[in-house]
């Protein structure tokens, strides 16, 4: 069992209803190994600036993760500044600096090389693909995106989505790829595409995995409160890809699981700013809210009568 | 087992991304009536005007439907004109005629009073208080209500919700009704004005139902083609309420199955214009997709070494 993430380490300042953060730890592979921490062994592959403040990550390090491959070069970490409104569901940019970001070029060493379960963040499809040019022999792999790469990268996608287990991807982000106003039919385009299945993430409404021919929908936890939704995409995979890495399996069954458990995480995520929440949290909290999970959905067969 | 509903019976004129019907039928009570009868037997009290072709409502005979109590007055049969973009989930009014339903006052018969469950649509929650008066010893009562009458006729919805057992809204209306944001607040602050249970419809996001401290979230059946989402939410109702009705029960785990059959019915209801789909469906289909609900929703619980 081993878990690669490639991504972002970044520094966010965020303004939600409920308060504002400023210069506070963000990026895809943070959260994303925030959350999988939690279940198997994370190596992280990704770039920081001389202005980061490497024992911000020491709570990774507590959780066996492996930070190797995070580099450190001259010049300031990428930085994220953005907005929520009431309809927490999205976010307005207000500044990318993409800074060291820029020019960085993933560099796999022995141990993550060898990762089972590899988890590309939302970088350049270019980069994801020389990810996958690097890896030895992993069991699946896991992709995400966003619009600026299927508008502005689209040939450079449609090469890596054949190399693609599960693409990870937003409704409007899978709709955008496919053309296709229908997320189901979008899915299942981007099946066509070459990625075997597809996890469609709607953040307040759950998500949906479209697995072969099966579908399958995780609602989200129904929160009172809910403060900063950032990290919430990215810690759904790092729960995710964790899960299928603890159970050590691909199956459908597991492909289930996983995404429940996504949702499960990333309902804590959002319930503080920035990592506060992944940063306290534990497995056993994790596994009752998992719990919970199936009280809020289950329901017993229409009796023979009926039908 | 007997079941009411009083609401509208209407002529719309819809028009979709997907096409245009003008003058079709249409109502609370039709869609409710229409979808409940696929479970049990039930009876219908509204108006319509001297402009109604009664054989337009022979499929709901066919099936047992009491139409005793729905009353032909002079005059012109309530209208609506309505307008969808590629946003399915909200309708954009164009013009509403009341006409024969403006002076509509509710009168039932000796069948309708003795009704077990009854479905109050979206009227004048006066009108809704007028039914309770007249009926003799409802053993579940659901309601519907509207941003209009949340703000105009306040007072009188907040008498009627203490004889509710099930206030079944959308999300905008239960945010507007509590003054809350967050939906699961919201439904509990309807709870605390007297609704024992509150089910809040969510359009292509699925339903989520709060029956004491419990929450049940069921998914909207994910559909390849929705043409025309009108007529939804009374279906959705007519689910929940036949199946009730017919399983004779109002406990949680029935409040659950009947949520299920609320969007189970709802997904068939959009998949064409007016009440085409619902004419022609039959139970062993509604089963069927009932049972793959199960299958979209369903997982295994984590395995005791994980947590």
């Amino acid at each position: 069992m081993s878990l690669l993430v490639v991504g972002s380490v970044a520094l966010d300042s965020v303004e939600t209803p409920f308060g504002a953060r400023e210069n506070v730890l963000g990026g895809s592979a943070t959260y994303f190994a925030a959350a999988a921490s939690l279940l198997t062994k994370v190596s992280v592959v990704g770039v920081v600036g001389e202005d980061f403040s490497l024992p911000d990550l020491e709570f990774l390090l507590k959780r066996g993760v492996d930070l190797d491959g995070l580099e450190r070069v001259p010049g300031r970490t990428f930085r994220w500044k953005g907005k929520y409104g009431f309809d927490l569901n999205a976010a307005e940019t207000l500044d990318t600096q993409l800074n060291v970001f820029e020019h960085f070029s993933p560099r796999l060493g022995p141990q993550a090389r060898r990762a089972e379960r590899i988890f590309l963040g939302n970088i350049d499809p270019e980069l994801q693909m020389r990810v996958l040019e690097q890896a030895e022999r992993p069991r699946l792999v896991c992709a995400d995106t966003m619009n600026f790469w299927i508008s502005g990268k689209r040939a450079a996608l449609l090469e890596l989505l054949p190399r693609v287990d599960v693409l990870m991807v937003n409704d409007g982000e899978v709709r955008q790829l496919a053309g296709e106003s229908s997320v189901l039919k979008a899915a299942r385009a981007a099946q066509k595409m070459g990625a075997k299945a597809v996890v469609v993430k709607r953040g307040e409404y759950g998500a949906l995995l479209v697995d072969g021919a099966e579908s399958f929908f995780a609602p989200a936890f129904p929160l009172a409160d809910v403060v900063d939704p950032t990290g919430a995409g990215d810690s759904f995979a790092g729960g995710f890809l964790g899960l299928l890495d603890r159970l050590d399996s691909n199956d459908p069954a597991a492909l289930r699981q996983a995404t429940v458990m996504g949702s499960t995480i990333a309902s804590f995520t959002v319930e503080e700013f920035s990592l506060d929440r992944l940063r306290s949290l534990d497995l056993a909290q994790v596994r009752r809210r998992f719990d919970a999970f199936r009280g809020l959905t289950h329901f017993e067969p229409l009796p023979e009568h009926v039908g």
